[in-house]
């Protein structure tokens, strides 16, 4: 299943520096960064139980948000972009 | 259906800073900002395609990206939000 996270970190002190590049960081191990904020994660149930996890550790709940959008498994007819940033279908064949 | 709007506008330039901000009201006028470019929109096709419209003339496609995520009728089972910044859902009944 595709699942959206996006986050907004307060950045005013660098804790929440610190914060906002470790959430980036554990989006990036699990799914694709689509914007600043914003990553497109394709997730078995129990990845996206650990991936929870590890954000709401890392974040700070009186100042940070984080939120996650469940597109399910047909998700490629949800999706519509327009501009800069393109992004490649997680589940698309990658020839080398 | 409830569509997902989020967005990243280069504000690098005066212009940039004057598209971030017609694109926060465009889609103020069609949901709720639920991060800093993140908007819940509860739209009827022809209103989604009235926003599209709208925020394609106003965005630079080379420097802004805008997707849109449609999370369909029965939304509310899809979303998951931690932290700061609690939202109302748009077909709660609001009591004055």
């Amino acid at each position: 299943m595709l699942v959206l996270v996006t986050y907004d970190v307060s950045t005013e002190d660098d804790a929440g520096k610190r914060r906002l590049h470790q959430v980036a960081k554990q989006c990036e191990k699990y799914g694709q960064r689509v914007q600043n904020s914003v990553f497109e994660c394709l997730l078995q149930p129990d990845e996206l139980m650990l991936l929870k996890h590890q954000l709401i550790k890392i974040m700070d709940e009186n100042k940070d948000s984080i939120r996650f959008y469940n597109l399910g498994k047909k998700y490629q007819s949800k999706i519509e972009h327009y501009g800069a940033k393109n992004t490649y279908d997680p589940e698309d064949v990658l020839i080398f």
